[in-house]
């Protein structure tokens, strides 16, 4: 499918156009550039929210039943499941698929993984662009959901416009929750599998910790606790309406500005350095940092000064 | 302190002159860079070791175990936690601080928590330098703890000649290894807690796992799985045996020269990167992003074209 063609299809929701402009924006093809430039006017429309949160909190279910209620409403859909895979393994596990494929029958759903292999530090950056061609497909929602550990959670929350953390009601995971930074990113949280003994505790808990962040500054907004249980479809409800709550509160305060700005500045901050990066490192510059990195691991010279004689050398 | 004080009294292991060093490179404030170079002939005696694995794991009770072990062998221990800390709680959690209290009254144990705040993606990298510094002090063994979840885990293993990955026996935490890349970065397996239910299952299932990661390479080394229970005492003779093997594997191989020049490798390639950043983010060029970033946001213009006229302009 040549660009032009998948510039008239996107906005079709043409499923194996999308598909591909979305391999195009996770391979950093040549095309990509061209292709967001033609899709740009067509963006704006789609809300973003990212599911993100520990391993076994159930975010799976819960964007499924999720996207069930979306439906139901009449909105459309597009789920981007950002995979940390490994080369080992080699795709999202099974679990998560058959899970996924139920839903991704409905037309009015699409759902995408998006694996971090290869990708440095670039796949929030990689979503926030297949978001984008989402957008342009005129999806109402598109959803981030998380899967498994890692910074990725923590990435991707700059990619959407509102952030639930999911937990379970388990002692230990508020706290872990306070570890991990999880705390910083969440618009919400979800207390998950809450038919578990606890879950009124795990609330409670959070709500407290949460306390003691408030700073009372004029417009602010006070991440409210919800109790959910994905696997019998219960709070799925209410948890579609702190969404809105949320996405109202952004609107209201002109924070959702603000938050797609930053958006962009760290996007166009990712691509001039990947631009510097490949323009630097030319034949000669990585022939000299072979040869000089011999002298750093005998202790001869650090690599602060290889550093430093690399970006004084014109080569 | 100045900079020849510090390089006259870290050698001698003193503890102030060690810490404000890794303040320094922590901050990378000015000094670092001639610090680190008086530094460098010192370098290459330490053993570097990582400990790592899912929160919950008793990653930090393994660390003290496998310290007072190489105490009583009458080897010295530095110990860098690296702990994703968010602002809102400002260190790490009291549980961990208490634990590590008891080790590092001995003179012969160094402690040290270094915080993800602030560093954009940098922590392995000073980390590193950090254990350069309590290399040049002359401890035997460097440990890297990881507190917590996150890309720092994956991240820290790069700074470490042999990776420990710590699980519980639970089932899933196997397979939340698989996901979240813990696999490859495991130069052996702990399964810690051992004296619950299902270890046996454990050591099985990851030796299943591994036992098709198997290439049949001249050199392998295939990750062993042991277990532990670091709160009893248990098996903490084992870990230290399956660090010394790797290590004399790393040493037979090769690898260990390899392992530190991809170490090299890397931090030459991020103080490049952050040099590069440093000299094009001028103040012009900084307005010029935030002009334009509102045409970004209007859809009237794309970041990838906004970074190219950035990269292009004479600024």
């Amino acid at each position: 499918m040549t660009n032009s063609e998948l510039i008239t299809r996107i906005p079709q929701r043409d499923r194996r156009a999308i598909a591909r402009a979305i391999t195009i924006v996770e391979n950093d093809m040549p095309e990509t550039g061209a292709l967001l430039r033609e899709l740009a006017p067509r963006l704006g429309h789609a809300y973003r929210v990212g599911i993100t949160g520990p391993p076994g909190a159930g975010k799976s279910t819960l964007t499924s039943e999720l996207t069930k209620l979306l439906r139901s409403k009449g909105m459309t859909v597009a789920i981007i499941a950002v995979d940390p895979t490994s080369p080992f393994t080699g795709g999202a596990l099974l679990g998560d698929r058959i899970r996924m494929q139920e839903i991704s029958m409905d037309e009015g759903v699409y759902v995408r993984s998006m694996a971090t292999r290869g990708s440095l530090g670039g796949l929030a950056a990689k979503a926030k662009d297949a978001a984008d061609i989402l957008d342009a497909a005129g999806f109402d929602y598109v959803i981030f959901e998380t899967v498994g550990v890692g910074q990725s959670e923590l990435d991707i929350a700059k990619a959407a416009d509102t952030t639930a953390v999911v937990l379970v009601p388990e002692s230990g995971d508020a706290v872990q929750a306070m570890k991990s930074g999880l705390m910083e990113i969440a618009d919400f949280f979800v207390v998950n599998k809450s038919d578990r003994e606890g879950a009124d505790q795990a609330v409670r808990a959070l709500t407290t910790i949460l306390s003691f962040r408030i700073t009372h500054k004029e417009d602010e907004w006070i991440p409210p606790v919800i109790k959910t249980t994905a696997s019998k479809n219960e709070g799925i409800e209410q948890l579609f309406a702190k969404i809105e709550e949320h996405h109202a509160h952004l609107t209201k305060t002109g924070h959702l500005i603000s938050r797609r700005l930053e958006r962009e500045r760290e996007r166009v901050h990712e691509l001039v350095e990947a631009m510097l990066r490949v323009d630097f490192w030319n034949t000669r510059r990585r022939a000299m940092l072979e040869t000089e990195l011999v002298q750093v691991i005998k202790h001869e010279k650090t690599s602060f000064d290889l550093a430093r004689e690399l970006v004084a050398a014109s080569l």
